[in-house]
């Protein structure tokens, strides 16, 4: 059983689809009825994950078009499920038939044999970079529920390789999402060495959640940090999370790592963030920042050993357009995410109290 | 709604209980009937986390004694729940009721209010490290059952602070569940000052699952490696994961960070595992190995500044009996989860393909 | 996997526990903070389906204690699991040692070896009507918390074999739950013939619950009446289920079915019921009215045929202490599912409109 | 929150779309890889809930045509979610607008509006009949999944308003899927009548699945039986469900309604089927029996007072296209529910024992 495609609780979300089938997409279950929607909030979020933009993602042209199936009546939502459909337009399947026959490393055409006894091999399937479309169309959504609720989600390059960035420069604009213009300059060129050697980077991605209130999230197994781990887990090629400090935290000592709490005019504040807006598995109020490592893109044009189907050690060089890092794609990705997580974690916090529920 | 207390859709653990109420415990619905289990095979398991076992752990004698009170029939599971209750004996409830007045920094007493209005505060409530006694009973049977099927899982303490392993040494057993004497040594020493500035250590505890099959885990938002995440990072003090190579992967290239596929034998290997044992979120049949970052503890007797229930700035330092650093007791916590993860990834597994449902 | 010992989505409730092991129990997560609750709320509720107390009742002398685990502090519900257990106590496990060798009709012995391989067979382990003392006091629970959001959940027998109740007489109190004394009496004819002939008998429960405002529900899979459907058809013994007019409705015409509509001060009411409060899966405001149907108990004295464990076809004559009818002990039961039911959907209900989550 | 449209635990289906939206359809998640499939198995089965076959049905041409978006390669599912599309096409929008201002009799336009604040009023929306088509299209998956495994459901009309059937003719044919002449001709009679009254008939669907082996359904609150009712309930307009003999068993006695185990060749069998193929909610290799009551059409042309929105009481007669009786069309809906509710409990029984689990 492999029923493994809905996320969330209680804003639910369902993602079908391959990178080279007919359609991909995602039905949301749960929204709340009443929210102003349209495809024109969604296509600014499918069009941050499109390739082609830039020197660095491959130059296939997606220009994905999502189209809402359902739940949206006269421009709001009805409270029932609201479907999205991308359809795959810009196909090169016979670029993709020669990998049908072996694995490639890094990549899960091994695993899906093992598990499902054979794959749709054409552009990695369903384990293609290209099912994010389907996340970040619902993750646009999830902003837009958040944005009503004054609550905003912002993903950005942290750091590609061993290029970080030491600040962050909100006029910054480029096309790593990097927001410092040094690290910028020294990332592309980074790049670019890779890419003359047909090799690949990878990076670290920041988000920030600013307005969640105090008291999200559940106390136990489904804590907001694990949630979000989970959700940002799940995203093809990132190996690792951290919420606030975290791995940094794991130095330190509790003196330094506790944040001390403030009272300022009436309300609870805390002096610092190493918590990363989160104790407890509950927000607290802070801005919720965390972080996560994306491995370096696993299709390259360099010389590699594998395996093929026929068990026979062989030497490939990955043909076809692929980025050679998927980081600035990925930040969008990110904050879909992040965002969807934050939509249920509230939906599935309205009947704390006893108090709550009387009031309604 | 505050309904975070279940893990796993097959194997499922729902835990309840606060430190300092009647009982905690767990109920374990979804293992398979037949397998051999006592009290026996739970209590070597209560026992790593107990304290009071060195130095470097609190006094406090919470000798806990694992009850079996359903699912279980003449020595072996009959596929029904099984619940485990332990009772909570060493209750000093009074040295807690003055936390009943404040916040304590990097604890979740702020959160708790703001989420539920008040909270049970003695040591902690529901919060407090002792609610991971319940994860372990439910691990130890999730352990049981992977033995059963060939799978250890086998965590240990990584780093301390700023001291880490350099490698592996099985013979050395000691009280950090440092598995390298020199190391262990170090840490000591670092803790030991850390007392008596009455501050407090986190860490870096690591953990590697042998035995596992390719072919677990699901392709999409139920990954191995996301579920894994979810499942650590709910643990409390936990700030941050990593699968394989995780933060360390993002500064490499495709070519160093791709594992090499090799034909030996007949049988598909890898020659390195960067991948952690899991790709595209799918077991690839080597180790399975993270990471995870522990914040140091929070509850520190140096004096603190924070905010009392009225607003008011104070100064406080928490008394009680307080683990200096809750690495080496997080450490079977963190192989717990891990089990039962694993576990209700392979229940999860059995239908993947219509023959295996055929041959049934 | 047999993974479905859980009832809800947001007012979850486990159940743990088998007929002759150590204990029985619930854990129930979800349930608002602040609801207050002892177990003097769940004792009378126990007390009801307690055996012993008329002569339709089997002997057995259970006098369920429930104690509260966790989740409750200083008389109020801290918004964490609330774990109740009830220790098993008269338990005459030789009387039940002959049954382990056959299959008893109308029982689970059969269907659980199937399943299972080989099964707790004292009492009839999990299939025993025992296990229903567990949901009844997460039906307590659910009761209290209704009660404070004025709504009620009444059931009571509507007949007893052929013999039907014609009127509901609210003063009537008898030891069948059977509110009319003529059905009554005759009832209890009825059902002291069977006993003589060492055979049993079964009925009809009816339940009303009031006060539940218009709009609780899902629209498509979870509508209410779907889920009451499950909860009550979950219950052992019950055969059938029907919502309002039910079976009968398929007999009528529309212009006979449907409820018309009316304006009384500016509320939207209803002139008669036959939908029995939900229309389109969504409570209308209307009382919600349902019944089941209880089948004649299983286990009787008199002689039956059936097969032991090695294919031999035997006659048996079950012994022990059985109910002649169960139905006046399952009155409880319906209600305690029905409440836990309502209870659910009323928090999921929380979001459903964004100017909700807006006033939050 | 109202995310209910999802049902099962392993083959999950998961529903959108409205009566007069762009599209609807199902994802379903959880199907085992390497079944058969394309859209011919799946168009017979919408062509027998389609309208416009008889006189008895609409004549709205709802020429359904399911387009698979997904999870199928090369003729065979990948493992991985199906999607099924479909468009709407035959859309008479204005038909509808005077219902925007009023609530009918027997539908949800009340209820939706209590629960959402507004709703998407064209032919119903979300609670429109039209919501079935994407059942139908997941049951037809699940029902080519369990004739691979020899498992076949079959539903029929068993009765329409007050004319039953008294047996069962394999050969008959007919438009109300009645299996026997005489029936179908009283009951062609009798509707012809109500439709002349501009008034409606319900009726009673009954279901047969043969060749599900012993074994399959979870003991407690997810009895097979319980989730074919929680199925069967979601359909709108079903008021009743009952398995085996359901209601009339409540009218026997113990001794009559026991079906009696006997030994034929090693086998274990039931020499009657009152239970309906399921005791203690596992199956126990009968065939699994149940009915359903469906209420008259609620859309009547006949006059009927109700309450616009303005909260004024008005007469209304409905116009537009509607079936005088939906049973005929219900019976393969009812049969795809019944098909996927097996389904999935054929995909969560596959780790019920440990050696079952060794043995993959």
């Amino acid at each position: 059983m492999a029923a493994g495609s809905t996320f969330g609780k209680n804003f639910r979300v369902t993602t079908f689809g391959e990178s080279h089938g007919a359609a991909l997409g995602c039905v949301i279950d749960g929204c709340p009825a009443g929210l102003p929607l349209s495809a024109d909030d969604i296509i600014p979020y499918m069009k941050r994950r499109k390739p082609g933009q830039s020197e660095f993602t491959t130059k296939r042209n997606e220009d994905d078009e999502p189209e809402i199936l359902s739940g949206v009546f006269e421009g709001r939502t009805t409270g029932t499920p609201i479907a999205i459909m991308i359809r795959n337009k810009d196909q090169h399947s016979k670029d993709y038939s020669e990998i049908a026959s072996y694995y490639r490393p890094g990549h899960a055409d091994y695993t899906f044999d093992e598990k499902f006894g054979f794959r749709d091999y054409r552009g990695g399937g369903r384990s293609s970079g290209r099912e994010t479309a389907a996340r970040v169309a619902a993750g646009a959504v999830a902003a837009k529920l958040l944005s009503e609720l004054d609550i905003s989600v912002h993903a950005y390059t942290r750091s590609i390789g061993p290029v970080e960035i030491s600040g962050y420069d909100a006029g910054e604009s480029n096309d790593l999402y990097m927001p410092e213009h040094e690290a910028y300059m020294k990332a592309s060129e980074y790049i670019r060495e890779l890419m003359e050697k047909k090799d690949s980077a990878g990076g670290v991605i920041e988000c920030v959640a600013s307005g969640v209130p105090a008291g999200i999230g559940d106390p136990v197994f489904d804590k907001l940090s694990a949630c979000l781990a989970h959700a940002v887990m799940s995203i093809g090629a990132v190996k690792g999370f951290e919420i606030g400090d975290g791995f940094e935290s794991a130095k330190r000592t509790g003196l330094e790592n506790n944040d001390v709490f403030v009272s300022e005019n009436g309300h609870v504040k805390k002096r610092t963030n190493h918590s990363g807006g989160i104790l407890g598995g509950i927000s607290d109020g802070s801005d919720i920042v965390f972080r996560c490592a994306v491995k370096p893109t696993a299709s390259i044009a360099a010389t590699q050993q594998t395996v093929n189907k026929d068990g026979d050690n062989i030497e490939i060089s990955i043909r076809g357009r692929h980025d050679p890092v998927i980081v600035p794609r990925a930040v969008v990705v990110v904050e879909a995410m992040a965002a969807v997580t934050i939509a249920d974690a509230i939906l599935s916090d309205s009947c704390d109290r006893l108090e709550a529920l009387r009031g309604r």
